[in-house]
């Protein structure tokens, strides 16, 4: 089961939300469409988003070439901003925008645009699965002997163009026997662990117990952790790294306990506009979220909630940030910038 | 509304389970019933399910006498041990029940116990909130100025027999101004923040936001959170506290971000026969309930759940413990001795 797919002409999206429940998947045919399914969560993870924004400039420009040949350039930036402001951390999803940009740049006068930018988003979306597989080598080969992992949230094949960057390495590393058994944090409030990590590691046979988000600290002192493993959704030119609101508490518990913290994502997640992490900026979602659950309200009339839903975890707390060229041990501002420039 | 009462020869518990949607007190005429209470989490938090216990055993002493005026105190051990086994990790269930067995010994032969067992039961009831109200006065003394300060789980006037330890803390503090803002954790997987610190800090007018339990780390990067306070539910004689799942990753993020961290706790928490953390037993409930939410199956079959409700915090991540005898700043094995001395 694909999370993305593009068949018969349209994108086809496995709708996140309803797992692991019902395996839904819905059919979108313009670009209105896919910014909703994107800012409503139908598809997440930061370089699923990247991949769904690419399909939606596809069928932008069917819609706009349709509506006339001669300006669908002009009138697709429109549909390009609205992808845009979908929803404003994973940085994916501006680069996925501005690789497609280019793609329409090269597009001779008065030729339908949709051949040649479906064939580009197939191409980034095969070379985000290539680059998930190389991250899960490299990822792997890091983990020294067999032990005990703790990730949060999902950045699985259902983040991704599919076998994922945390999870790509945790399946590497299971299938090399260096890893036993995965602690997934629930991840609240949406609980992508327990639905998304949860049903991805029961499909691929690793073994799992989920955690509440708070017991991570103690799931280490148990001794039998050594790593823990997530993906990105932005990292700053100086190493920092937004994730899943959670990230900074586990990498803070982790240095205190001599667990290892390592980041798994492609070079499209480094944004080297964001000088640091005080430059990205952090999603803050409906209150309701946290005060309602499983749509009954649970706290009281008059209680507030402040619910950003990610954080930002400090490069000095990360052993190493694993891309698809290469590893990066205790990511800094020149590491990342020759780790760039040797792309 | 108390979340413990005696009325009319009976006991009456706020079942804590309906919070805040619903208010309804149960009755309980035997011991048996408040046993099954204590161990459903009708009633919850360590001084309360010590005084509820002392309660239990004057409706066990009744039962008792009733059967047989002469075997009442051999036939009340199975009674003593019941409440006992109810609940594994906080320690003041054990120490009202030695206090209640104290004064069993001391009533004379062929004589309606009744009356001084309820009368001690009452005493402990009184001195608890006597207790809360002193906590309240020290720690809200070691708050210097006026900042946001984090809490977690429930330690209220819910979970003692009245004002409450942490919450007591914070109601002292904010009545003096000097705290401006709560951060409550939501405290998965019960909810006892969302639910039942939400709702006494809202009825005590006092502002709180419900954060999801991973995003303290971040709340403390915000910069306003001075302290974290919190209860506990067995303090071993090194200082290492056991509390909620959750206390030791705030404990560590505390730590990195300098924030200091206050346990509020009366002394009848602290357990000399637990030398360290090590020794305390640390309650593991059902998988059910990480994977069901809300009463639905969340998690794919297959997962399994790692659910220990409570986690040690090591004293050294402990800036001042709060009793009501007083304050042990940086509390270790001879700190604490000292103050148990001192009574």
């Amino acid at each position: 089961m694909d999370a993305i797919a593009w068949h018969d002409g349209a994108l086809a999206l496995l709708d996140q939300r309803l797992l692991p429940g019902e395996s839904v998947t819905r059919r979108y045919t313009d670009c209105a469409g896919v910014a909703d399914a994107i800012r409503d969560m139908v598809v997440r993870g930061a370089p699923a988003i990247g991949v769904t924004a690419a399909y939606g400039v596809v069928l932008a420009a069917r819609q706009r070439y349709a509506e006339s040949p001669a300006a669908w350039r002009e009138r697709i930036e429109a549909d390009l901003d609205r992808l845009t402001a979908s929803r404003p951390t994973a940085v994916n999803l501006g680069w996925a925008l501005d690789r497609m940009r280019g793609a329409i740049g090269a597009i001779p006068a008065n030729i339908d645009p949709e051949p040649a930018l479906l064939d580009a988003a197939r191409t980034m979306h095969a070379e985000d699965v290539a680059a998930n597989r190389r991250m899960g080598e490299l990822g792997a080969a890091l983990i020294e002997s067999r032990c005990e992992v703790i990730t949060h949230c999902n950045a699985g094949a259902l983040a991704t163009a599919g076998y994922g960057t945390a999870l790509g390495v945790i399946r590497a590393a299971h299938a090399a026997g260096r890893i036993a058994h995965v602690f997934a944090g629930e991840t609240r409030p949406w609980l992508q662990g327990a639905r998304l990590t949860a049903w991805e590691l029961v499909e691929a046979g690793i073994p799992v117990s989920l955690i509440a988000d708070g017991a991570a600290a103690w799931a280490m002192r148990q001794g039998r952790v050594r790593w823990v493993i997530v993906g990105a959704d932005r990292i700053a030119a100086n190493g920092d790294v937004a994730n899943k609101i959670g990230t900074c508490s586990l990498a803070v518990s982790a240095r205190h306990h001599g667990v290892r913290f390592m980041v798994v994502a492609p070079t499209s997640t480094i944004d080297p506009g964001c000088a640091s992490g005080a430059d990205i900026p952090i999603e803050m979602r409906g209150e309701d979220e946290l005060l309602s659950h499983a749509g009954a309200r649970v706290a009281p009339a008059g209680a507030g909630a402040w619910n950003p839903v990610f954080d930002v975890t400090p490069a000095a707390l990360i052993d190493a940030l694993v891309t698809e060229r290469g590893v990066v041990q205790a990511p800094d501002r020149e590491r990342i910038a020759a780790l760039l420039a040797d792309g």
